[in-house]
């Protein structure tokens, strides 16, 4: 229902399975429709590739989230796979079709050892990354952040900022910036994808380039009045 | 204690206090360390500037706000120049300079009507404002926004990102740059704050600019596949 303009009744169907799956946050629905129509985009470039798939892959790639939160021990691919899996099924899908919606979505995410295989699983993972890519993945993470409480940067015992370069500097946004956001572009697979994340690289290190110096600046003012 | 070189007994004494009332957000605690250190940068360009007042009331300038989060009717600048207030008397400062540091904190929020007249609460507020300047405070805002459940942007039914320019577009990261950031340099009292949020400005809008690049680039691709 929200803000999509398919309207297919089979594609209303799985979109409003994914809005009851995502119903505690907005934001991360938006990041769904984002994934989505990146992913069609990509697509266009790959005649191949099964609309269908790719469309149930990407609306719902984060079905698992909300039970990842609960339990931390989850991993949101693997679970909301499984999820995707069985409501496909559910609504008359093929076992071939479901089954390869399952393995796009569970090779989605880069912190668990599946890697995408089909043209469809290559297109959602980096439809994914772009969204943590520019500046748009700078916002996703400092919102993110905020969420968990988390900091912006981490000083050590003497009051000196740490530019989260290394593991001990600590979780902070410059840890997550040089640990993740630096060189997304590297990861993905599609030509297109990457020429996409190039252009949007600028933004991300403009970003961080500009908070460091205030930040910096800030730190090395004298407290000797 | 914490990161603050500072270490006459008097200024560990107040910053201890400080660390007692915000003791759940080192976020919060940080800012607080960069307004000090903001205010002192500019305090240098005013002689006549009364350290002593200056420093507490940095130091305490944001003590209210644990009391606003939890009764969001408050002023978290009223109820903490009052308990500031309170505190600096009852480890002996004199009526006179506890009122004053009183002052500065109850003018340094410009959501209520108490406009800053001495050059302490002008330069607290000043301080305050550029750490919403930039790329700090486009960072602290969005951050802010995520622990809200807060929204990068919003859409209008017919699925359009909306630029956040009107009132009626709803709170989001895009309202709140048009409504506050854009513009916080037109509004502080010193030459020296000016000068620097002049030159943390483009920061900020080049962030903001990229983000609705990408975001409008995004919303644009066609569904018709």
């Amino acid at each position: 229902m929200l803000f999509f303009p398919y309207d297919t009744s089979e594609y209303l169907l799985i979109e409003n399975f994914m809005l009851s799956m995502m119903h505690d946050s907005a934001h991360d629905v938006m990041h769904v429709y984002r994934v989505f129509k990146i992913a069609m985009h990509i697509a266009e470039r790959y005649e191949k590739a099964d609309r269908d798939v790719l469309a149930a892959a990407c609306l719902l790639h984060d079905i698992g989230r909300d039970a990842q939160f609960k339990d931390p021990e989850l991993d949101h691919a693997i679970d909301g796979a499984f999820e995707a899996e069985a409501f496909l099924l559910s609504i008359g899908w093929s076992g071939k079709k479901s089954s390869h919606v399952k393995d796009c979505i569970s090779s989605h995410r880069w912190r668990n050892d599946l890697v995408p295989d089909s043209i469809e699983a290559k297109i959602l993972f980096d439809a994914d990354k772009l969204d943590v890519c520019g500046a748009v993945g700078i916002a996703r993470t400092l919102m993110y952040l905020g969420k968990e409480n988390g900091l912006l940067y981490t000083l050590c015992e003497e009051g000196t900022v740490l530019s989260g370069k290394k593991r001990w500097h600590g979780d902070s946004f410059f840890r997550e910036y040089h640990r993740k956001l630096k060189d997304v572009d590297n990861r993905l697979f599609t030509k297109e994808a990457r020429h996409i994340a190039k252009k949007r690289k600028k933004a991300a290190r403009d970003f961080h380039k500009a908070l460091k110096n205030e930040v910096f600046w800030c730190n090395r003012i004298s407290m000797h009045i």
